[in-house]
This record gives C-alpha cells, sequence and structure tokens, in this order.
C-alpha cells in the first residue's frame, strides 16, 4: 500500500449540458472537430452531475479508470487522447515533478487512477459521456496543474463535453484552425444570468439507446445532404439568434428557435441512410402536448428539444412549471408509485384546467412517461475538498460504493 | 324524369399512384404548382381505383356530385376549378353543343351530375384524391368531347393527380412558366415496361390522417428551409437518376432512392414547424424490417416509400414477394382473422427461415399491420363501356350502392 506522502488525490464534480443549438457530424474525426458550432445550457449539479476522482502516486504502475464502479479498459483511444493532451498541457505549464513539490503538483509523467461516478443512468440519452469527460479533465487538470482552457482536452474525449466546462449558457465554437486549437467553449451567459428559467427532464425511456451518437454522425456525414447545409448555410444565423434571445431573456423567441433547432437535427437523422430515428410514439406526443399547451396559452410559454434519444429536455419559466407538470401527470399518468413521478426541485401540485384539458384533446397514456427531474440552470464544474468524498482509497482503488 | 334522348352518361375508372420522388409544396396555390417535378408508379387497378360516372343532361338545372355514397358542395374551389378548365378546353375543342350532335358531344354549358367511388378507404393515406380528380377530369373529358393532355384539369382538383392520368412510371414536370402550362404529367415508361416489379401496402391505421396534406405543404413552404434546399438543389439529380433506374430496372438503385425520398420528404415534415409527424412506431419497424432484411440478404431487395400517413408502401420484385410477406406476417402477426390479412394478387405462404427471424431479432408485435394490398404496376384510366356500371341513373341521381 502507497505511503500517505507520495499519495494525491483530487475529486470533482461536472455538469450535464442540452445543446438548444446542436451539434451532429464532425468534419475531424480524430480531433473530434465539428461541422458547426453549437450552444447548451447547463443543467445543475444538484440534480445532474458526474463525480471524478483522479489519484497519482508514486507506486502506481499505470494508468487505470472505473466507471459506475467497474474497471475499463484505459486503452479506449478517446480516454487516451484526454491524457496525452493533459500530459502535454502539464508539460507547457511547467509542472515537472519536481521532487520538492511533489505532494502539490505531481508530474506529467506520473500514473494517474480514476473513478468516476453518475448519479444517472448512464447512456439513457442524458449525455453522461460530456459530463464525464468534462469531469475528468476539470479534475485531471486540478491535479497535474494545468491552467488554463480545456476545451481540447474535454473535446477530445466527447466533443460537447467542452461545453459541460462552464456553467450558464456555453457556446463551443467550431473554429476554423485544422488543428482544431480554435474549436473551443466559452461561456455565453452564466448561470445567474437567467434565474427563472426552469428544466424538466421526462424519461421517457432508459433502455440503451439504439444507434449510438458516433456511428449515428458519421453515417449523416456521409449520407446526408440536408445536414451538410444545416451546418454550412443555416446554423451560423441561428447561432447568432440563440445569443441574443438568451441574453435578451427573450423565452418566445428561446423556446421557439430551440425547439426548430432540435426538429432540424433529427430531420438530418431521418435524411440519414439508413435513417436514425431517435424519437417515439411518446416522444411525438410529448412535442404535440407542448404545442397545443403554448396555443391553449397563446403564447409560447414551453419548449422541447431531444438528443440522440426518446427522452424529452422541457425548458420553461419558473411561473409555469406547476402547470406544465400537471399537464404531463395528466396525459401520461404515472403508475402506482406516484410519488416517485416527480424528482429534483419541489414542484407544488396544481389542477388542470377543463378547459385546458379540452384543448389539449389527449387521451391518458399510462407509462408513458416514467419519471420527471425538475432542475435549472446550474455553475460550472466544482472541486470538492472534503477527502471523504474520494472515490478511491489511499490504496488507489475504487472504495466500496454506498449503497444507493 | 329526363327522357332517354337528352341524357348522356359515361363512366371511368382511375389509379392511384404512389410517388417515388416526392412533391411537397406548391409554388403557387392557386394554379398548384409544385416546388419541384416528382415521379410515381401507377397502381393495378384491379386492386385500387376510383370510378366516376358523369351525366349530361338538359334537364339538369345544376352541377351536382357525390363521393361514396354522399352529395358533396359542388361549390368547392378546386371542384369548380376543374369544371371551368374542362369546359375552356371544351369550348377549344370545339364542342359547341350543336343540337344535331347532342347526344354525342354535349356543350360546355351542359350542366354535368358526377358520382365517384373509391374501393379503398378515402383519406387513408392512399392519395385517394388523386385517383379521384384524375378519374373526374377523364371522364369529364370524355363526356365532353374533350381530347389531349388533361394535366393541367386534374392538377387543379389535386396536384397528384395529375400523375393517375397515365399508367407505368410517371413524371410531373414541375414547369417553368408562371401560368402553369409547361407543369404537365408525361410517361417514363409504359406499366408494361417492368413486369417483375411488385406492390404491397401495409395497411397500418385507416385513421383520417392528422395533418392535411394541403395544410401541411403550405405550413412547410412558410416554415422549412430544409424543404426549399430540397427543391431546388436535390431534386433535379434525383429525378434524372430515378428515372435511369427505371429505364434500366435497376432495382436496388431505384430501391435505396425511393427510401432516401421518403425519409427526406419526412424530414423536411419535422422541420416544419411546428413539426408534422406521419410516421408512428409501427412505420418505424417497417423501415427498421426492410433494412434489416436487405442487410440479411446482401442487397436491396425491398423499398418502402411513406406518404402523408403512416401506412407503409413496399416495392420489391416477384420473386421476392412470398417472402417478405411471411417476414410481415412474422413481425406483425395477424389477428384471428388471419384469412383476410392479405388482399389482392395472390402470394403463396413460404416458411421465415430460423436465420432470417434471427437477423430480424424483432419481437412480434400483434395489430401493428391491419392487413396488405398485393398489386403492381399497372394501366392509366379506362373507359367502361357497360352501361350497367353507371353510378347515375336516367334520373341523374345515383343508383343504389350494392352490398359490400
Amino acid at each position: 500500500m502507497p505511503s500517505d506522502e507520495s499519495f494525491v488525490a483530487v475529486t470533482c464534480t461536472a455538469p450535464v449540458n442540452i445543446a438548444v443549438i446542436k451539434y451532429w457530424g464532425k468534419r475531424d474525426e480524430e480531433l473530434i472537430l465539428p461541422l458547426n458550432s453549437s450552444l447548451s445550457v447547463t443543467l445543475h449539479q444538484d440534480q445532474l452531475r458526474t463525480t471524478t476522482t483522479a489519484a497519482i502516486s508514486r507506486d502506481f504502475l499505470e494508468d487505470r479508470i472505473w466507471l459506475n464502479g467497474q474497471e475499463e479498459d484505459v486503452e479506449q483511444p478517446r480516454l487516451q487522447a484526454c491524457l496525452r493532451e493533459i500530459r502535454r498541457l502539464a508539460r507547457k505549464c511547467g509542472s515537472t515533478g519536481d521532487e520538492d513539490q511533489h505532494l502539490l503538483t505531481p508530474g506529467p509523467s506520473d500514473r494517474v487512477h480514476v473513478a468516476s461516478v453518475n448519479n444517472f443512468p448512464t447512456a439513457a440519452g442524458l449525455a453522461s459521456s460530456a459530463a464525464g469527460f468534462a469531469c475528468l479533465a476539470y479534475t485531471l487538470a486540478r491535479i497535474y496543474g494545468v491552467e488554463g482552457d480545456l476545451s481540447e482536452v474535454a473535446r477530445r474525449g466527447s466533443g460537447s463535453a467542452c461545453r459541460s466546462l462552464y456553467g450558464g449558457f456555453v457556446e463551443w465554437q467550431m473554429g476554423q484552425r485544422a488543428d482544431g486549437r480554435d474549436s473551443v467553449a466559452w461561456q455565453v451567459a452564466s448561470e445567474s444570468h437567467w434565474p427563472q428559467l426552469r428544466v424538466l427532464i421526462l424519461v421517457v425511456s432508459a433502455e440503451r439507446k439504439p444507434t449510438g451518437s458516433t456511428v449515428g454522425m458519421q453515417t449523416s456525414v456521409q449520407t446526408s445532404d440536408l445536414l451538410k447545409f444545416r451546418a454550412e448555410a443555416l446554423v451560423p444565423a441561428r447561432m447568432a439568434e440563440m445569443a441574443r434571445c438568451i441574453q435578451e431573456r427573450d423565452f418566445p423567441g428561446f423556446a421557439k428557435l430551440t425547439m426548430q433547432d432540435s426538429n432540424q437535427f433529427h430531420a438530418t437523422c431521418l435524411d440519414t441512410f439508413p435513417p436514425i430515428s431517435y424519437l417515439n410514439d411518446t416522444s411525438q406526443r410529448i412535442m404535440q402536448l407542448v404545442h397545443r399547451f403554448n396555443a391553449h396559452h397563446g403564447q409560447t410559454k414551453v419548449a422541447y428539444t431531444f438528443d440522440a434519444g426518446p427522452n424529452a429536455v422541457i425548458f420553461t419559466l419558473e411561473d409555469t412549471m406547476a402547470e406544465f407538470v400537471a399537464v404531463v401527470r395528466h396525459v401520461f399518468p404515472p403508475e402506482a408509485n406516484g410519488d416517485k413521478f416527480l424528482k429534483g426541485l419541489p414542484v407544488t401540485p396544481v389542477p388542470v384546467s377543463d378547459d385546458l384539458k379540452a384543448t389539449l384533446a389527449m387521451e391518458p397514456v399510462p407509462r408513458g412517461v416514467q419519471y420527471i427531474i425538475a432542475t435549472q440552470v446550474g455553475p460550472g464544474p466544482q472541486v470538492l475538498d472534503d477527502p471523504d468524498v474520494h472515490l478511491l482509497g489511499q490504496d488507489g482503488l475504487p472504495k466500496p460504493r454506498p449503497a444507493a
């Protein structure tokens, strides 16, 4: 067992982000450079987060990694790209692993053990890889003493991970350079900019997604003419318009463009050959529900967006959240365990008016939505100071996980 | 009751057509001029047809029309446009309604009674309006003695109706003129050109379609940037390639492009705001089934296409039809009345190999597909000579309909 003196550990958390202008398709598979810029909202870590511990000890003979308690192959290319990149930056930052400072700043050549856990189901279409690689980049940077922007480290793990490096509203600018150095994330507005904004995740299915996004993107780039047109001709103006909506807290504008961009992303998936379909009948019903809810109110009070899976992410304002949750309960009646239907932020139950029910004109379908997570905009990655939270023990192995 | 001498009736039938390069969106709503050219396959009238009787009598005081036994408002604009157009052509053809020739050639100013029936469910996404208006144009032309191309008459009723004026493989060229005179249908290849081609209609739902195609197209033209790009930049090359595939009887090429164009059409529907979705989970399963079936065989042996509804139209060759029908029966087991599951052309039952079932890897879902209609490529409109088939009696009113 390594002695205390040669063991250093850092534990950080990182958030999930949800794109409102979607990223789909790479112009460089190796460097993970996107076909177009994208813009996302960072969700609060009180509800959804990845926690990662990185530990270094002179006694470690090799890099090792555990995800949700299971050891994974450390040789997987994307993980290796992150590790190479952070060590390159560590060398650049002058972190040489000098003997005297060893306890504070391990050197780039030191082997690292990493353990990471999500507090939400992996691969359920909730962008777990984005939070995971952002957390990895952030934690490795802390332990290797790397300062400055970590977009490239996170991006090499999973493109959209660079957007989880910041809180609030984040743009990943596609960049122009062949080496990708200008393909970086930056904060458009902080997490305190629009405090009324609320987010509801409608978990439609926790099954693994049918087509992984890496393979899906490749097929789309190869076969969809609509995707190329969207990326080149349509996204630039949408990026500018979305940034304006956020700056001005223009909810109807933000909501409409969010829905349009989600739909256009899924349109390019359908234009892919063979076609990719992430939306199922429940997703479609949720879309219809949102449009009818807005029509009833005569204004755009709620927006949906869907990533590479059937789950809906709903944006609304504080004053509308309770009514929309009630409407979801009406259209998708929860099963017997109705008390577990709503997780996250508390939402006061309100009735749905007969008038609204009549406008919706939708027959209730039990079990369409499994549960709802209510959350809001949140900050970027955080360092946890309490050594008790480390996921790795002094022996460099994962601690036994507490019962859920 | 009018006397025999002053009563003339003509009865014709016309086919349904299925577009393999899709029409969606008008550049002129009044003249019904399309944003892009389209190409269709005419289905055989042994299985799917509209039958229309037009009758003229000096005793008729007004134009009247009955659809499937119900009298309809003859003032509806599209019907009026057809009637105006056929009377304009009748005057041009010199059919003046001369007294001596009256029994053979009624004049343009004579009032007409029309009765029309489909032998398939109306508005079930089977392009009933195309067959209906083609049959109307063709029947009116016979009774008013109009010769030549009837594209404009049919088109004014329903755009795609002009494609039902010909058998085999038909192009509706978009045309360039503002008055629409060059927006006409013509036959790319006759119904005897590709005798091995077979068509299966998988009826998924006979409910009325959620968004009518007229309104849907308008919304798409107003809101979908992808639709404009498709129409201008992509369809012209697809038209040429589809014509080549048909001329050369290149089934894999025909099949792949048919699927791609169906998917792209539905992609532009999804890019519409609010989005339009005609494909449901059963439609998606059929698409997946086709791709897996083709993957199993290592070649494209089957294609799907979907119009403005969830029903699938399947193209395949004679030698593959029995196996594909068996596969549909396997994935969508018929209800108790399994003997009514397959209508139209006879198909010999064959077993599905365990190997194929394993490749499909799809759990059977009862009641997904209601029934299948097996058909093939067929001829254009026909005149029926037997006066017993007239849908209108000598009194100018619909005859009692025979029990189904």
